[in-house]
């Protein structure tokens, strides 16, 4: 997962050994670019990257799934039928789906760690260095439809600002039918063998002067500086490949107590919650039936978290990364204590953040409901919105809480209109009072004292009633009519939902100082153990994944899942087809099958399988955020379309493991053949040149 | 699975190309022997072979489940602990084990053919038949303990006459805790990759003289002809290993309309059944405690035989067998109509087969319920025996059917005896109600109307209760008093029991005399087909298993599964260390974790796995019988011990496959691991000279 920013440091006539067959410079040199400015974020949680010179990306369905769910109507299902455009023209709407392609970078290190005092308290540390990293943002959007982020890596030890543009006009292209963009479902996530055409087509577009603009149907597709040439034909096991894309967040440098905490109680926790959660809108969607499709996505969410935290802990439980940590951890103290130079320079790194860890854990109870409460509960994330966009406003720009600038408001007012397109107010309450029974529940030094008081005698589920019956934020209209509005008027409208967050705010304050406080901890102790590190093991090593642009160097290859069985690095289309049962999430569409019986799958078989593959396994290292980043062979031309990684791999986020560490891809070949035979619309990826 | 007398016939050179180094005739010669006397038949049901020249053989845990589970006691649970005599004298009593030495054979076909009239009816010419290998059995087995049968082979094409000597003194030397010697449970059963130990040695006892004798403590361990060396080392991928036993039945030559009875009815039957009837016997387990025990065995077999169930129907639906054999039947009569001497010779072979196969179904759902009544319910059976065994004794020895000659006196009235070890009369009863339910159930046509007598107004759950309440069979001493009445002496007990076995038996006597009649028919019909088939496939292929004995050639080989996954032949101590849960069926015993924690297993590691082999994989064609086979390497060595087959070959049973018929074996390196440092008993095992 080297930031691209780094490329230039790796052992470039390694990786020409390995298979790698362009310059490293060409693929990304600060500054000026290059290759990989193809590869895009995609809606700030996915990778897209630009496939032809007219603006056409490649990515996962379940990237452009908003997209396509919102163009679907009941005449018209696209989830179910799948879409491809005959004509630009027929390109429909992305309904909120934007990319950013990036500009440039700059390391702002000193510029933001300059004359910090060395005795600030955590919580203000951490303030000053936001206060900066605002400061630097703010200074680079100034420059037109530009987003600013800072790329704060290993808490601290380096700072990069990246500048992107943003195009928000993002229409959908080509989609299969959900029975094969989702094949297998959640019985198949995480999994191999794995037979998922994960894939869709979107387009960018800008004004027609060429600038980003809002959409419209003036606006023209959007001709990228660089874009991806598909390979004319695929790969093998053991070739070099290269994931390029925005991978979210790894753990791989946690002290062994930290990584005890995840192992002990925070996945173990993560995992009850999810299926208690799970459990309430399953029920839900029983009881209450047109709350079924508006909670389906949320489930499915929930689902994958639960299958997510059950391979982590799985994975723990297997590969012992713990014990793993806790050794070489031991290994690092007898090191530090066998050189008098060493212990003068990092002696005291580990067991100060140790200590702290152990400290911070105290209110861990209160916390963790915190943390998914208000992304939770709708109608709490409406009410904590809307007040504390008017609490915050009060504010000069500069001075608010992040998420919470000028430059914030038209996500948030998109957050509050789009959210009703999967809002049902019968199953929220349900799950509102799921949570605040648990919170309800905490031991008394760990409650919140204002939900005490807001409840005062009421039972949780009267109190729920009562705040579901009484507000009006279920309406999209009134949400989006009070946004915007003073906090006086806000206090006027007696909405109960209201009420109670900003009867929470307090609360919620002291939430976020504590969160902050955490950060900048990390801030002041990480990067002295990190450098500490970095000479035990005698090597550089990069920073955790953070969503700012990577690259993986890896080759094909399969792996052991456990002892006696082998997964083999492709599948194919006949495993694909012998996976069929009729039933979701195994349920062939008759024109795939229908595209088979007669034949036309021939023209793509690969000899070396004997069969046209669908997915392939490679042990890059990617997580979260990748999905939908383009794999590449050494000569920098697309081979797959990642989507996945293997269960054995869940806990890979805590330490890459050679022997397990595998993520999945869509062969670029399946693609090819079924937008070209199934699809019948061969003319919408760039025909490569053999 | 070539039968032993049929080895001469094999091409030994090929054989010796593949791994080969001893010769076929040294395996085995007819009138000779050879080494494959060695391998004996173990209760008739399991396979056996001798590893010592005084009288020690290998086997399956699961072969040796009777004697284990008979010795042990409440203070003494040789089934949680294992067992290791550490001494002659600590072996302990067999309990009703016995097993039947090979001693010769004979092609019989003229005899038992000759002459018989061409124009007989099916049951008349099954009848002729079944005297004619009666008047043979009955004559062979003049000679002194010898038992002999008629291995009738592909209903008829030939008939061999087996002489065996019976031993019945075989006690039992060595067992791993269940817990080992079953690890996994029916969760891997039939299942890779596997762990599972599941061994145990027997020794065979003879009198002081040298012969057979009844269980006694004079007796002195039995001197076989031949035994087998175990190997020094063990097998790697791709080696020969040759696999010798009994296997007991498959279908591998059935008609395409056969098979779509299999397919289409029985099995789906089967699988109902089978579930069914276990809900009935988990439920008695649940609701009366002291029936869990005593019901545990038949759970097992019916978990087993549902297993097996769903993987026959698993695999008609993966292999598309049925398809393939209505593909090979139009490519046969296509073949036939080409050629007017083959029309002539064969032409009506297939059709008068298939018609009669068609009009034979008719029966089929009362016919389908009887067999298992009577094998299912302990008090129905208990009666059957009593009363048929006097109502056969009042013919003379030849005329008597099968099972009921004076020959098999010992055996029925030990079956009356043993029975009462796994008997709860309330959870039997239930499985009676459960039976005569369903009989009751059938279309007035196909109903027993000796059961609708006995019924009359009565709920089966009424009539049952009577039953279970009148019968004195429950007792071990009634049924012994009772076995050798004459008929009239039993009907004056006015057992509830017993009339209603001799109620029905004109009605099972049709049963029978259907299931004759099936016989017949084959008999008459099979051979000309089979040799017909025999011309169109252009090769000689070995008949259908009947327990008779058959060696397989077949290499060490891994498989796959499905697509994008392989599973690899060897399967080592780390993964089954990495299976332990802690919970049933993945308790690995304290033992071997703490040998393992010292480090006892380092001496055992095999280099090329860098771990300690547990199971294997080969090609060899088995099935239910070959439990308990020794797999040989080239030399005639004991490599391996054959005791399962994978989920993806149990519908191998009709119709072998390269690609998925595997076999899973314990390495013989594995058994002299665990014997010699985990049950500290290295001396149990002939030391191999390397």
């Amino acid at each position: 997962m080297w930031p691209w920013a780094d490329l230039g440091t790796l052992d470039e006539a390694a990786l020409r050994r390995r298979g790698l067959q362009l310059r490293l410079a060409d693929l990304w040199t600060p500054g000026q670019g290059g290759l990989a400015e193809a590869v895009v974020n995609l809606n700030d949680g996915c990778t897209a990257s630009f496939v032809s010179d007219d603006g056409l990306l490649l990515t996962n369905h379940h990237c452009a799934y908003g997209s396509i769910q919102r163009n679907s109507t009941p005449g018209r299902d696209l989830l179910k039928d799948g879409f491809a455009a005959r004509t630009r023209k027929d390109e429909l709407p992305g309904h909120g789906a934007k990319i950013f392609v990036f500009v440039g970078q700059e390391d702002v290190t000193a510029k933001v760690l300059a004359g910090l005092a060395p005795d600030l308290a955590d919580e203000a540390r951490a303030r000053a260095v936001e206060a900066r990293e605002k400061a630097l943002v703010g200074e680079c959007e100034q420059r037109p439809a530009a987003r600013c982020r800072i790329s704060r890596e290993n808490d601290g030890v380096r700072f990069l600002l990246l500048e992107t543009r943003e195009i928000r006009d993002v229409r959908l292209v080509a989609a299969p039918p959900a029975a094969l963009g989702e094949y297998g479902g959640e019985t198949d996530n995480f999994q191999w063998p794995r037979h998922t055409l994960d894939f869709a087509l979107i387009r960018a577009y800008v004004g027609p002067d060429g600038k980003p603009a809002e959409p419209a149907p003036a606006n023209v597709p959007y001709r990228p500086r660089r874009h991806l040439r598909l390979a004319p034909g695929g790969v093998a096991e053991g070739d070099l490949v290269m994931v390029l894309g925005m991978p979210g967040r790894t753990d791989r440098y946690a002290t062994a107590t930290a990584l005890e905490e995840e192992v002990t109680w925070h996945y173990p926790r993560r995992r009850e919650l999810f299926r208690a959660w799970g459990e309430v809108l399953a029920s839900a969607a029983k009881e209450i039936p047109a709350a079924r499709l508006l909670v389906a996505s949320r489930r499915k969410g929930l689902d994958n978290a639960l299958t997510h935290a059950e391979g982590m802990l799985a994975g723990f439980a297997r590969r012992g990364i713990l014990a793993a940590r806790q050794a070489e951890e031991a290994a690092y103290r007898r090191w530090l204590a066998a050189d008098p130079g060493r212990q003068q320079r990092f002696g005291g790194a580990l067991d100060a953040l140790t200590a702290w860890e152990r400290a911070a854990g105290q209110t861990r109870d209160l916390d963790f409901l915190l943390r998914y409460l208000v992304g939770g509960v709708d109608l709490i994330a409406f009410a904590a919105t809307i007040t504390r966009w008017a609490i915050e406003r009060q504010k000069p720009d500069a001075e608010r809480e992040r998420g919470y600038q000028d430059r914030d408001r038209a996500s948030l007012l998109a957050a509050l209109k789009h959210a009703q397109r999967s809002y049902h107010p019968a199953a929220d309450q349900r799950a509102a009072g799921f949570f605040l029974e648990r919170l309800r529940r905490l031991p008394a030094g760990s409650r919140l004292a204002a939900l005490d008081r807001a409840l005062g005698p009421s039972k949780v589920k009267a109190f729920v009633e009562r705040l579901y019956r009484g507000s009006r934020l279920h309406d999209e209209t009134v949400r989006v009519a009070l946004f915007d509005r003073p906090l006086a008027e806000l206090r006027k409208q007696k909405d109960p939902a209201l009420e109670l967050l900003l009867a929470l705010r307090p609360e919620l304050d002291a939430y976020e100082a504590r969160q902050r406080a955490r950060a900048g901890a990390r801030l002041r102790l990480r990067p002295p153990y990190l450098a500490s590190m970095v000479a035990f093991r005698g090597k550089q090593f990069y920073p955790d994944a953070n969503l700012s642009p990577r690259a993986s160097f890896a080759h094909v290859a399969g792996y052991a899942p456990r002892d006696g069985a082998w997964h083999r690095p492709f599948t194919t289309l006949s495993g694909l087809l012998a996976k069929h049962t009729g039933k979701d999430p195994f349920e062939v569409p008759a024109a795939l099958r229908e595209a088979v019986k007669a034949g036309k799958h021939r023209g793509h078989v690969v000899p070396a399988l004997g069969d046209v593959p669908v997915c392939f396994l490679s042990n890059a290292d990617t997580t979260g955020g990748n999905s939908g980043s383009p794999a590449l062979n050494g000569r920098g031309e697309v081979v797959g379309l990642n989507f996945d990684r293997v269960y054995e791999n869940v806990s890979g986020d805590f330490g890459y493991r050679r022997e397990t560490s595998r993520n999945v891809m869509l062969d670029v070949r399946m693609i090819r053949f079924y937008l070209g035979e199934v699809m019948g619309a061969p003319g919408l990826l760039p025909t490569p040149r053999r």
